[in-house]
Order: structure tokens, then sequence, then C-alpha cells
């Protein structure tokens, strides 16, 4: 696959979808096709996905690691591969990652086991570059005060959630250092967007 | 647990459901809590994923996999173990053979990782009872016509497809023949319902 696989991951509030946008403007404006995509919600079935998950009656938690599983497995073969294969740059919204984070670190389930199952869905697909926007649970809390939207359901579990999550994903950047850009996401938007093309640039080079 | 739990599998047509009402209602005459449940679709969340697997956008064979899996694991911990737990009978209209004959068999996926993902999602909860209703898939053709229902996504599969499937089933009561009662499907009805309680009652008794 000639293509490039970047993720944005963190906790919700962090900034992703912010530099998610500002990154795939400038691949963009290097003559790149560019595919920004999310998880959970990728495709058809993942919105439909997206919506039992989010706004759904209360789910067991080893349903929930399997729902999103089947939701990446859909992603990955129907958007995501025919991207890379084309050539293009493919700038997404949470992936693997988040599922470890929220489902492994978040909750009472088998690190190892729900790894596993996210390799079994993509056939072993990595991404190239992994933007971790971390995030501390006081200022995500803020960020989306300041929307005024509804919390969802995920959103609105507990503080202790939120802080084991940031952990979970804060030891799965430590323990993948190659693959993983940590940020501070109480940082500036233009200085962040500098440290992930600073990154990005010589992806594109090789 | 103390209940007791008895799995129906088959091709479509093979005549599941009549025997699961038949042998519900002895069950409640004997005085029993009788559960009658089916996958998928048992629960709430179930009943969405049925209609997404059977009617929605053409689903990639891992993201099906799980599908099925995360049906199975909500409906587990929300209405089987329950139910076992509290004394009853459950008898169920497909389970993890099902996953096991239709994606395992009939579908490229290793047959390895589909067994264990079911099992993790039941926590390894294994039916008591199988009934696998034979059905050649000449005689399911000619009963799914008999009623005049469009064929839903599945049901329109090729023969080939059907074959397999059976194949399927066949090769897992064959492997796990304590489990396994397998009857010709084309026997009349009351003649199967009676071989099945000639298996049932001595488990009630023990």
């Amino acid at each position: 696959m000639s293509g490039i696989f970047i993720t944005l991951e963190g906790g919700d509030g962090a900034g992703k979808t912010t530099q998610a946008e500002l990154l795939a403007s400038w691949l963009g404006e290097r003559g790149l096709e560019v595919v920004q995509t999310r998880e959970p919600g990728g495709t058809m079935l993942g919105a439909s996905l997206r919506e039992l998950l989010l706004h759904g009656e209360h789910v067991d938690d080893r349903a929930e690691a399997l729902l999103y599983a089947a939701d990446r497995a859909q992603h990955v073969s129907k958007v995501v591969r025919p991207a890379l294969e084309r050539g293009a740059a493919v700038v997404q919204d949470r992936y693997i990652d988040s599922s470890l984070a929220y489902q492994g670190a978040g909750r009472p389930l088998d690190l190892t086991e729900v790894r596993r199952i996210s390799e079994w869905a993509t056939g072993g697909l990595w991404p190239h570059l992994t933007v971790l926007l971390d995030v501390t649970p006081e200022l995500a809390q803020k960020r989306r005060e300041a929307t005024g939207e509804r919390a969802d359901r995920l959103e609105s579990e507990a503080a202790e959630f939120h802080r084991a999550v940031r952990e979970g994903f804060l030891r799965l950047a430590e323990a993948d250092p190659d693959r993983f850009l940590v940020l501070d996401a109480s940082l500036p938007r233009d200085e962040l967007h500098a440290a992930i093309i600073g990154q990005v640039a010589p992806l594109l080079a090789s």
C-alpha cells in the first residue's frame, strides 16, 4: 500500500477535529488525495452503530467492544484500505488506540483480548503516525461546557473513567514511541498544527 | 447456574421455530419458567443489529462476524445468564454454532478465530443440549417458497453457500456428539418433537 495513514487520538475536547481539518488542508495543498474520516461512524453501517453506541440502551461491556470492532472492520475494508491502495493520505479521528484506552483501560476487560479482536478486525493495519492530543480531564470538561452541547453517554461517565482513559492513552504512547507523537492539547492550535506537520513532512518524503 | 439451556440449530426452513414452540410449551406444562428467545435479535440492541445485518448495506465478512458476536454478548448478559441463574429453561433459536457454520464454514474466515470471539463474547457459556434440524438445501428452498415470504439477504445467497453451511453444522455435531442431537428435518413435526423431549427429559431429571 502506497498511501499514508495518520490517526488522531485523545479524550473528547482534545481538539482532534480541528487538528484533523488543519492537517487535511495542509496535505491537500501538497497535491495529495486526502480522505478525512472517523471511527465510529465512518461508513453507513458505522453511522447506525455510532447511534446505537452513543444513544441506545445500556450495552454490555463486551458487546460494546465488539460493536466498535465491527465498525472498524467495515471502515477499514470499505474506506481506509481502498484509499491507501490508491495512494491517498488518510486522516482519521480515533482508531484502535481509542478501543484500547476506552475499553481496555477504562472498563474491566482484558486489554490483550481487546487488541487481538481489533487486529483481527483490521487485518493488522496500523497507522504510520498517531498523534495523541493529551488533554487533562479538567480542560476537556471546560471545553465541552463551552460548546453547550448535551453530553452523550460516554461523555457523562465519571471523572474517574476519563482519568483512566487518559492514562491508558499515555501508556500506549510510551509503549510505542516510534508511532506516537504526544502533544499537550492545551497549546495554541497553530503551535499544535506546526508540531504535527513537523512529523508528517518526513513521512511524505519517504 | 441451575437452569437448562437448549439451542436449536439448522438452515432456514428447518422448522426450528415450530420445534422451539412445541418444546417451550412442553417445558412450561412441567412447571418450569421458560424463556424462548433467539439470535440475532433477542435484545433491543440485537433487534437493531438484526435489521442492519439482514437488510442493510453490504457488510464486510469480519464486520458481520463481529456484529453477531456483539449481539450474542448483549443477549447472554441481559437475557440468557439471568434466566439460567433464576433456574429457568432457555429455549433458543440459533447460537454460537450458527456463527461457526455460517461465518466459519460458509465464508472465508478462520473458524478458530470466529469461535474464540464468540467464546469471549459469552464468557464461555455453552448449551446443555443443541438440537440440529438437518435440512437439505432442496427442502429448505421448498419450504421458503411455500411461505411466500420475500427472501432476506442471507436467504438469497447461492445454493453452494447453503450446502457449505449444512456441512459445517454436521461437522460441528460430529465433533461434539454429547451436546448435539441431530434430527432429519423432513420428519413429521410430532415425531421430531418426541425425539427432542426424549433427550430433554433426562436433563430435567439430573
